[in-house]
């Protein structure tokens, strides 16, 4: 299995190197150590001292980098070895660096040529930045399965109807229209459910909460697995900006071959200063998250072993339809950068 | 490592579908949903939904049949689709289905060609059925050990003497004379012990219990791993009708190449209504199994590693006669369904 | 992966075998049964019964040897067969024996040539019998590491500053010039450091604890794995023998290619009679070992994976010189064995 490399993956979020200031984590099969200079700033090197190989995330910060805690060379966040208490510091004794940025209350790492790692390929995620902390949440939860299957669990919310029949689902999405739309690299999937009851943490926001609304769904991913989810729903003929609206982020970022990182986060418009109302919110999503996706993605990984999900020939459904597309624009990406790297 | 197909196996007890409506368990390397049907009857399928591979044993039951937890695929037991919520449903929706039937308190399953599903070669284990409640058990224990480890064990019971030395053996066995008979495709071996002491539970039933009595046990193998112990025994000279008998089922079912279903049942022909008596039976035969034999084999199987037995060459002994004809009849059979399978 | 053959491994501490009359120990990959005879000699088998191939370790000691738990075969410290409850006993019923014997409270173990098996081999760790019970103790830690990244660690002192810096480190070693020796087959490491204050544990035996000491360090390997520290002081100028000098045992024997059986040992010439010293001062190395070392050599070894040492580059630095020695030598003594065992 072949991952894409000249593309911005999430690797943390911010707040994680709080407790954990040298944070050891495998992005696509690649160990690192995440953590911030003194000036604040997120860094990424590979997890494995040039030296003897222990792992970097069990050193310490040292003035202008890390120290690795087996024999303290250190190294600063370009990969440099900045002290060698034992003789010289060489070029030798430099350890891999990786463009890694803050963005978004996230930490983004760049695998491949860092000339090309351009900020401003990463998706506009700024709807996090407007929100205040009392209507935002976010989580982790580190799943044993492809990042494809978590991405296709997303871009198909037909699931919720089965698979949370009696927490976000209810029967309305199987029942809405999906239309599939590709642009700029994107795909997009927006179910739109007219004439229809809103959903009651939408509707009593409503001076009639019991009239029929328009609800919506929109999923819209963004390579390798960013997908932003907007949910909503306003009274039925009126335009959205009289309803109310949440975005939510679900981020599939690989691990190894059959683990993803699984990062997702909540914005909402409405009871934007309700701090409890939000705390509620999180604990909900989490269980929903913990309790019944990552265990299907799991026993779904499982069901497959180690094959390929074509190699199995899944019968497809309409639903897939954007699922699929983004899995044909993944082996798009991933057959153009080997054929670049041919090349070059 | 093959397995037998044209075979039954027994996948469980007909009553582990009480507490688990939808029981997922791998019989030859094969994942399987069991389930009752409406009507009660027992089905299994293919644990895997053809549509993303989601595993149907984390499903419902629905009208019918079972429907998938992930996006409400359902099926019958014939493995059809009956229920699509997002298109029309088609002949490529649907799931291998296997034969499987209940009797004698068990589910029975058959991998190979379902034509050739006689029930009719399912063998009699009518004393279970014959047995009332109140004296007869059954259990089930996973066991990580080739199945044929497990046969092997049962086929040599002299090791009652040495892995049961203060329970079930103390001797006899060992002393005992073993006659090995073969008979359409079954393998049995007889101990006959003459002019002994009964085991103080059989000899309580006796005038005089302390007098010299015959004792026996009869293992008899029908292939893949069915085996009927029958122990008794009876005042010395005496018709074995005049004593008291005990029949015990074993069962070996290959989850994989190197574990086991091991399912076990007690019987018994005399105390028919104590329930008392017949649950300490039980407590005191599931101790031994699960911490004697169990971790027996399981530490064999791992001294063996990924070696097949044969290559590890044994030094057999007289009292393997039986487990060694068993063990040269499942090779014959799996050998016959190889090249059967190359003629069809 | 080679392991050396011709050479005495510690399989164990001799009063191991007070806990455990039978312990399964796997040394190079080869699973063994190590029990007193009724001598009280060591003995170690093949932990493999010939017949149906469980452990011989779970079975029972049996006069004149040990008997397999399975079937009740015996067999002697030579591996003979002395015992078959079943049949006549024969030479086909044998289990691998190999030359065992206990010094200096150790187990030692012979994989290779029995006839090449020379006691005179073993290095000579006599100051373990000289020391009495109040000022000696030892241990043992399965290690999930390669045995050689094991040796690595005592080769290198430099690390105590770095691995332990509030306890056994403080800089002087890394300040220390290290000087390394090779003699008849051994590696030495001798690091002095002159004109400094002696660690506490050592200066209050002195005259005066503040004034300037001598201080010294030297580790000495013998193949394959068997490493003596010693570590002492002396007012400065003075002979050491007017000093006090600790010795300590390092052992790293393979348990398999990427896990290693760390057995370790203190004694000390002064406070030769504090046995609640001595218990503080075990507890003190066994949390040490156990809480950096043990942790670093795994998280060292995870990171290298599969790879062989050489393989991933290292940048070695001056600190390495004693462990790449010691890598070196057993490199060649591998590739000798080879070309020997090819003429043979």
């Amino acid at each position: 299995m072949s991952f894409l490399k000249n593309v911005w993956y999430q690797a943390g979020w911010g707040d994680e190197l709080e407790a954990t200031p040298l944070l050891a984590r495998t992005i696509a099969g690649i160990p690192l150590v995440l953590f911030r200079t003194e000036g604040g700033e997120v860094a990424a090197l590979l997890d494995r001292c040039p030296h003897r190989f222990a792992p970097l995330s069990r050193g310490r910060k040292h003035a202008g980098g890390i120290a690795c805690g087996y024999h303290g060379l250190a190294f600063n966040a370009a990969g440099a070895c900045i002290h060698n208490p034992h003789g010289p510091v060489s070029r030798a004794l430099s350890v891999s660096a990786y463009p890694c940025l803050e963005r978004h209350d996230m930490i983004w790492l760049w695998l491949g040529d860092s000339e090309r790692a351009d900020p401003a390929l990463i998706p506009d995620l700024s709807f996090i930045d407007r929100t205040p902390v009392t209507a935002k949440s976010h989580g982790y939860l580190a799943t044993a399965a492809d990042y494809r299957l978590g991405i296709d669990n997303i871009m198909d919310l037909s699931h919720v109807d089965y698979l949370h029949p009696n927490t976000l689902g209810g029967g309305a999405l199987t029942k809405a229209k999906a239309t599939v739309t590709q642009d700029g690299g994107t795909v997009q999937v927006a179910w739109r459910i007219d004439n229809h009851l809103a959903p009651p943490a939408f509707a009593e926001h409503f001076a009639d909460p019991g009239a029929p609304a328009d609800v919506w769904s929109i999923v819209k991913w963004h390579a390798p697995g960013v997908m932003v989810l907007e949910a909503g729903a306003a009274p039925m003929g009126r335009p959205r900006s009289e309803g109310v609206n949440s975005f939510n982020l679900h981020v599939m970022t690989p691990e190894t071959a059959r683990t993803t990182h699984y990062f997702f986060a909540n914005t909402r418009t409405f009871k934007l200063d309700d701090g409890a109302y939000n705390q509620g919110l999180q604990a909900f999503l989490c269980t929903i998250f913990s309790g019944d996706d990552k265990p299907m993605l799991e026993a779904q990984q499982q069901r497959m072993g180690e094959h390929e999900f074509w190699d199995l020939k899944p019968a497809l459904l309409s639903i897939d339809a954007g699922a699929v597309a983004v899995r044909r624009k993944l082996e798009d990406l991933i057959a153009k950068e080997k054929s670049h790297a041919r090349v070059a």
